[in-house]
């Protein structure tokens, strides 16, 4: 039999799984910094959880689990003599695959509310699992990494997120821009242009800009019955850009006054400190969530035409859909399988970074090989990465291995060597060879880590 | 609606997380010392990859995903219209959980096979997931942590993954016995007492050794129809105990001659370096898994009464059921889950580790809170993660995050701080406080890190 992966899911091989490691890890260590603490929910969460959160297209995409055991003893005979797959599956299927990593959030402060601080800090990094037809950069299975806070109001917090954004990304030697609006600005546009219950469909069309262009989101919003006076104003208040011209323009508006102050309140923030990456108010970035309800936030890669590499707002209230209104938030997430692509096809992974241990020890003899043995256990004592080769093969054949592994140095183990007790250390960078002791050799790895 | 999770699945909060990901860091760290690389594996598999592998009652405990869209066009009408949802399942769900890490391995180094340096290093953390009754310190979803070395059947391994189980209990701070014995040592007693064909009988026996004594394994053993004379002799040699009376009884058996040869090169290779915990031969060590053919390990802590904490052994071929023979190998596996516990109940995660950030800024008006924003950014500035409450509140209510959040420091930012435009920082633990400036606080928190 050959075995295969479900379609959509990969494997991670050792180079891979270390770049990963060191991005997830880039990015936890700065949300530690900011105050954020790591929680982890279970990847299976019970239907009633996460049916009716994602839209119709999400409850599409939700992987459910199978009943254990006799499953068709409770299925619902109805659906199952109708032939009807959507009306059985819940009587078959009570638990699913976390879509995301938002809804069980929100389960988890339900839940857990009186063992939690609030205002509560928390990041996650863990997979989820959509049904989505897999393509090029789409996986069924993938990681996303969220950072969130809720329950205060505090416009402290988007200072912060703004600030992690910046940091994460000076960390990773990945230049980016940042982008912020406020969903209380468009809302504003929508009330003087006299089109409020256009607000959707305006937002929507919007979100697409930078796909489609002015014309694009003119044509858009034509199709979505938007009249045309109201389109001309709506184009021409979104090339004014600037703050104080917004605040004329939309001076009638209470939404638009707010969110203009609470803009302005971040860039105070921000102003007494220092970014390293570009940050813009982009009165064009819209979101496509209805969700979000405060400021909003996007980042993208200044070099390459990889679209969005996260983003976040905020929002009134997680956990009312679970019964327990009153929780508003802020939060972003990183695109952590697009920054992986980019980082990876801009070769910003430090050279540093391997999966292959420091050194490798060749013997060309079992005595030899009981040498190498004892001088690997000298070195890995000093917290040094090392592997042996397991037998005293030609040494074609070792090297042939530690080029394969990618180490950085080989100690050749042979005769000579283990009359002096001594070891032959190559540097496989520049070929370079020097004949060392144990002692020397310790000593010359640890200076070069 | 009231949340819930589905029975035998966990949310940790982030104390919890904070020490798993301790636990597995260390874990990793040693592994990585000793040359082992990470992978990852999906966590659904294709159900062809994996029923078959575990036995019926395997099988039976493992969670299927259901197809996805109108699954009910797929299914065997047969099974359907006789209502045998065993028979059904495998057209309705052709992908499951991950039951193991093992099989995932296999699958991989398969496919993977012109992309792997042989020997091949490998480790894996991630969770399985197992559809058994959930009870206490049983979950259906749990991490488990292996670590193997597949294409070679040099000693040298059994070796090194014996370093490795007392480097990372020595690291944990918990005290083990680490137990080695071979499959061929039993095979040749099976011989010896002329019982060949009852060698799996024996084994599943002795290995309860440590549950039911002496008279549990005789009584089993009785049970499962081994003849009263060999239970005799078995249990005669078990009591020897020692290599050198073993070489003796059972000279006669070229399995238990090989075995014992084995041994004595481990023996010979960590005679040459030198174990922190408990390190011994142990003939009544029998592991249940057939699987296994060479030396077998198993780790139990010294002061617990918690049964195996983890085990392994080397194993002729890994992937003959993917179609690829000739991969021997040898790994163990740390049982992470128990291991957590355990060093819970014996409070043995280091007190430095917490899931908050190391101080908290509490301001006391609107414009002290910008001050103590500036300064938790110089702070952040130098790696120390620092949070800052939201907003002007009292400070009481203040305090009383603080201690929640269990901050080791206080900065409070009040209207003399803000005047002479320092703070005062209070350690929690001792309560002292002392006025100081940023960069004193900065250069305080840095001296303690």
């Amino acid at each position: 039999m050959k075995p295969s992966l479900p379609k959509g899911t990969r494997d991670f091989l050792p180079d891979a799984a270390t770049k990963r490691q060191y991005l997830f890890g880039v990015i936890a260590s700065v949300f530690r910094k900011y105050g954020f603490a790591p929680i982890e929910t279970p990847a299976m969460e019970n239907m009633t959880t996460l049916t009716g959160k994602y839209g119709e297209e999400g409850d599409r995409l939700l992987f459910r689990v199978l009943n254990n055991g006799d499953f068709l003893s409770g299925a619902d005979t109805d659906a199952l003599s109708r032939q009807d797959s959507a009306a059985l599956a819940p009587s078959i299927a009570k638990r699913g695959m976390r879509y995301d990593l938002t809804v069980p959030f929100a389960r988890f402060v339900v839940m857990n509310q009186n063992d939690l601080p609030f205002p509560f800090k928390r990041y996650q990094i863990q997979p989820v699992w959509r049904a989505d037809r897999p393509q090029k950069g789409r996986y069924q299975e993938f990681y996303q990494c969220d950072v969130d806070v809720v329950g205060s109001k505090s416009l402290l917090y988007e200072t912060e997120l703004v600030q992690i954004y910046d940091e994460v990304f000076t960390a990773l030697g990945l230049p980016v821009v940042i982008r912020l609006n406020h969903r209380q600005i468009l809302t504003g546009i929508a009330e003087v242009c006299r089109i409020p219950e256009h607000l959707t469909s305006m937002t929507t069309a919007i979100d697409k800009w930078d796909k489609i262009g002015e014309s694009g989101v003119r044509a858009e919003m034509q199709k979505r019955g938007i009249p045309e006076n109201g389109i001309d104003q709506i184009i021409s208040i979104l090339a004014e850009g600037s703050l104080d011209k917004l605040s004329e323009t939309l001076h009638e508006s209470i939404p638009a006054i707010n969110g203009i102050k609470d803009i302005e309140q971040v860039l105070q923030y921000l102003g007494r400190t220092s970014l390293h990456n570009r940050f813009e108010f982009d009165i064009r970035l819209a979101r496509g969530l209805d969700y979000y309800t405060g400021c909003i936030f996007e980042v993208a890669a200044v070099d390459a035409d990889m679209g969005s590499l996260g983003g976040g707002g905020r929002y009134d209230d997680l956990t009312a859909v679970f019964g327990m209104p009153g929780t508003p938030g802020v939060g972003i997430s990183f695109g952590a399988e697009r920054i992986f692509d980019v980082m990876e096809s801009q070769k910003l992974f430090p050279s540093s970074l391997k999966s292959a241990p420091q050194i490798l020890f060749i013997a060309l003899s079992e005595e030899a090989l009981m040498f190498a043995f004892i001088a690997a256990t000298e070195v890995r004592k000093q917290g040094i990465s090392a592997d042996i080769y397991p037998e005293p093969s030609k040494v074609q054949k070792q090297m042939r291995y530690a080029n394969q592994l990618g180490v950085s140095f080989v100690a050749i183990v042979g005769d000579d060597e283990l009359h002096t007790q001594t070891v032959m250390l190559k540097n496989m960078e520049t070929g370079d060879q020097k004949n060392m002791t144990v002692a020397e050799l310790v000593k010359s790895l640890e200076q070069r880590a």
